[in-house]
């Protein structure tokens, strides 16, 4: 099909931002657009400026037979702090405080717009560590697992809490979480990941680290290793209980459930 | 920013294909370009027509005070024969025949790529109602509720088998199971859903149609309906069982563990 340059530009942005992360090669679109192999790489040379220019991700050309052009979601430096003040705003909100001292924030972490922002966040920290998989552990952070993936263009993998019928065999482990301060299972289907794999665990909240640890342990199980851990928010005493490296979006000081004060903090550090 | 037609539209395809069924302003976007409303509207212009030839989704726009531009990531005719087909060759695999006649199939409905194409299928299929919110059941109906969600800009909803102290107060129904005989659980945090919503019901199977039926009567609990249904797999006999009206994207017709035979097809006829 015949098209003009600008026409053509905005199919090559839709095309590749329907599938973040992922290499198309040139014929893909030199066939698609029925235009010269040089035409292409221009419209390629003013895709990636004006994507840099507004801050609306990145274009990379891959060069050599496996060749081709990606786009990654990335979210620029100006956005991620916004995005983090935003959270920090709502999330402070003192009606979220529930009985007990937690944080209701299923709203935000359910809401697509907000979850698709935090995923682009979360990609850009891990997106140069060749991830195969991004694992969660059922429930709350599938969302953002999900969305992570999609960035990544890896598959999602949900541990469960028992195994199911519908998983086949499975690789069940016990782990300690010191939050709820009990023994828990996880339960992964054995055909759920190659061996050797890198994956990225993901999760809504971690506290004492306890189901980190127990991913790292069931991805053992299946010869593979955890290479990254991002998760939407973890405590003030994370740091220490957990020694392993982590992304956290927010990081949770204190509830005063008596003064109705929620304290937290941007994770990120950002200049 | 002053910037060529090109750069322009890619921006803007990028900018609303970031966010589908978001009504942007007119303003929004003379204000980021610095262009006339009649340059914008012949870059809409030219991106509705791209659109709509290549079946990338379409471009809508809206008159009037609230007025703008959105778009709508519909997937074209044929592109939905395709994933139907492909869906329906990938599924057949006797491979994945589990004991007792189960189907596996977690690594289709978590490959984000193909999750974003069925979500494409069932927000085309609803964009159209003024749905609120997309509602689903933990656990493997989260990723392509999640995705729908996306796709149509409304909050996702994940009803929990039991009741969660970081839900707040809570909504709690008990339902019969008919495929597992037994009675279940449905929790849902009061403050999950606003009174009069139209809610979508997103799930991955449906088979007696009980969990669909707790649902509408969980939603009645929260003075709100569900507006329709919509499952990646149903079996040849949902439709005897259960007598409101759904989408499903492929139905089971049998699974014969002896002769190593999955017998299934497309649930959408398109011409």
């Amino acid at each position: 099909m015949k098209l003009q340059r600008s026409e053509r530009i905005a199919a090559i942005i839709k095309v590749l931002s329907d599938r973040p992360n992922h290499v198309f090669t040139f014929n893909e679109f030199t066939e698609m657009f029925a235009c010269a192999k040089s035409t292409l790489s221009e419209d390629v040379d003013i895709l990636r400026n004006i994507m840099h220019k507004l801050q609306l991700g990145n274009i990379e050309t891959i060069s050599g037979a496996a060749g081709g052009v990606k786009y990654l979601p990335l979210l620029g430096s100006e956005q991620t702090k916004k995005v983090l003040k935003d959270l920090c705003s709502s999330l402070s909100d003192s009606e979220r405080i529930l009985p007990g001292g937690y944080v209701y924030m299923t709203d935000i972490i359910y809401n697509p717009y907000i979850v698709q922002q935090v995923g682009k966040i979360f990609a850009a920290a891990f997106i140069h560590k060749q991830i195969d998989y991004v694992v969660t552990v059922e429930t709350k952070g599938i969302p953002l697992a999900m969305i992570t993936a999609r960035c990544l263009d890896v598959p999602l993998i949900i541990v469960r809490r028992n195994s199911k019928v519908t998983e086949g065999s499975t690789v069940n482990i016990n782990y300690v979480s010191a939050s709820k301060r009990t023994i828990q299972t996880m339960s992964l289907s054995r055909r759920a990941i190659k061996k050797n794999a890198n994956v990225l665990f993901v999760d809504d909240f971690m506290k004492g680290g306890g189901t980190a640890t127990g991913i790292i342990d069931l991805m053992k199980e299946f010869e593979s290793n955890v290479s990254g851990i991002a998760v939407f928010i973890s405590t003030k005493k994370t740091k220490k209980q957990f020694s392993g490296d982590y992304v956290s979006l927010i990081v949770l000081n204190d509830v005063n459930e008596s003064n109705r004060i929620i304290d937290l903090e941007a994770g990120i550090k950002l200049n």
